[in-house]
């Protein structure tokens, strides 16, 4: 786990190394007490310490004034540690929401083995929910997410609407985004894989093998992460002299028929790629599986490099050279930022974090044929 | 979904076609009618109604007064029909537990995905856990699962130790085995595949293809389930007239490293197998490998049948012939079985009930090579 990309905490505090003001009960002063003293929620009480616009100006200055009142002081400046010990039934019996498109995917599996992971520590119960996508989405999922009473919510929905991410803020539910959504959602906190970097690595390590003609099944292109992979594609081909060829890029929608039917295309030109990059490990497969239509054997006439690195990915023949997304790690840190926003004293992150992805390299990729 | 198989209603009722005895406001009394009287729950009202011994005698007699006199009548007999519509926020906010030894498996995606699929129509939360098995499972998941309230535990649990099951049933959580156990617990229901009759559709398969030597790679034979599996394919060749052969059973722990020792040494043999049957898909992926290590082409020189149907068999190069499972659907069917024991008018089924397993042919098998 990579502490660097742990959540970060309020703002800074320029006083850095002073003791810090206490309440009453010689307790530092929480987000929790403030938010209670003045009546709205933690939620609100971040934005007006983050100067935030949202606000109204009567609850504003509300806020500020117990601040003051209270004495209470930002965090210092810093990375929280992770926590890996809980106070003895702090949690338990609370819950952590975790929502998917789609619960059965290898993906899945991966995310909420990670976040289940982290919350259990806390002794957290993690729900997972299914949502259809956009007007098919409804509103009961929210009713009865809210009925539940979680601390937060992890949303791994790239098509949440945005009316939809208006609800859940109203709402008071603390929220953040997982990959594979990669867009920003009405202020909500992102964390992803670090999905340009890893399509760099991907193209340069096809190629180092000394390929020149590599092609690419991209994601569905509405979505961030499939755009910032298809970016590092294009860096990595621009440092290396090759030209962007249209030709080359087929269109998948992280389905494996799309990906087979754009391999296929791709395939069937007068001067084929001698190497493919997919946009996720489904993709990869596919990939294989149109070469093998066409009779080409992989890695010796095909090489293919797929994204995610599924447990599946070790079990194919060949096993497969992918992009390591840390799955798991990314839903133990959004679980872990809801435990520590909800402890009061650490903020949710803002904007985007991104962890690192790892080239591992298996026997789906080699040198072009001479 | 076959509701043949859906769970069975308390007991049978001789008085068929009569009008069902209604409480004070005419609405039929109902076993959490009487638990509340009695105060005791649901299950022990139930275990009173099923002539169980594991009931004190005076609460037998308390509950067996309180029975009479709110004219308590049984269901009618038959099987209860699925209900795909609950009442409006009948069950909103309530949760059913979801407990794994791992969560991140193609098996437990898709486990996940049925019971949560059935669980939404009631608007109840799915929380899914991942426990130790033996003593690492530890104390705490108990108390952590008691303190959330659930309506019941599915268990997708082949390891847990019998003092488990018994303080479960102490603290009156509703619980059911799903499969891969397959192993009767301390008298929990338990829902799971034919796994005799889909061993037996699998070999026969490959003998109706030509093939008379037949391997078999067995998962952990501690399991119930993979023991019916092997009696299955034993079945199968004693039909055919094929004598059963020790040296071509493997046993693998369903998981890819000790399937791809199993069948690389049975490959070593002066008289290899022609086709092998794995106890599960990603074993069947390792005789795969097995095989490209050996140089044999699957299906010509190796015809290989899985076990589960999990998205992935459809992916992979030559897509796998395998066995389907029902997983989503046996999640289904314990979560409408723990909904429907909730309502107070079902029990959940005594022993085990089956649903049946297909065969579904795709690339990976073939006729013996001439």
């Amino acid at each position: 786990m990579d502490t660097g990309s742990a959540p970060n905490r309020i703002g800074a505090s320029p006083g850095k190394g002073r003791e810090p003001m206490v309440g009453a009960d010689s307790r530092p002063v929480t987000l929790v007490d403030v938010a209670a003293a003045a009546g709205v929620s933690v939620a609100t009480v971040s934005k007006v310490l983050n100067g935030r616009s949202d606000v109204a100006p009567a609850t504003r200055g509300r806020v500020e004034r117990i601040l003051a009142e209270r004495g209470y002081r930002r965090p210092a400046r810093g990375m929280p540690k992770p926590r890996t010990e809980y106070e003895e039934k702090e949690y338990q019996g609370k819950l952590i929401e975790l929502l998917f498109h789609d619960a059965g995917t290898p993906w899945s599996a991966e995310m909420i083995r990670g976040v289940e992971e982290t919350a259990r520590l806390a002794r957290v119960g993690v729900v997972v929910s299914v949502l259809g996508s956009g007007a098919r989405a409804g509103k009961r999922w929210l009713e009865d997410l809210v009925a539940r009473q979680p601390i937060g919510a992890i949303l791994a929905l790239s098509r949440l609407s945005a009316a939809d991410h208006r609800r859940l803020a109203a709402l008071g539910v603390p929220a953040i985004l997982v990959d594979p959504d990669g867009e920003l959602h009405a202020g909500l906190p992102s964390i992803g894989a670090g999905n340009w970097g890893g399509g760099m690595a991907a193209t340069q390590h096809l190629i180092d093998l000394g390929h020149r003609r590599i092609g690419v099944i991209t994601g569905p292109l509405r979505m961030l992460c499939c755009q910032a992979r298809l970016a590092g594609y294009r860096a990595a081909l621009e440092n290396a002299g090759i030209p962007y060829d249209q030709r080359l890029v087929g269109h998948g929608e992280f389905t494996y028929p799309t990906a087979l039917a754009a391999t296929l295309a791709m395939l069937e030109q007068p001067e084929p790629p001698t190497a493919i990059f997919a946009a996720n490990d489904v993709q990869a497969l596919a990939v294989c599986a149109a070469a093998h239509q066409r009779g080409l054997r992989i890695p010796r006439d095909l090489s293919v490099v797929g994204f995610d690195d599924v447990p599946m990915s070790q079990w194919v023949t060949p096993p497969l050279t992918t992009v390591r997304q840390p799955i798991a790690e990314i839903g133990a840190l959004a679980a872990r930022s809801l435990l520590d926003h909800t402890g009061g004293t650490v903020d949710l992150p803002t904007g985007r974090v991104e962890l690192a992805t790892t080239m591992v390299v298996r026997e789906s990729t080699a040198p072009p044929a001479p």
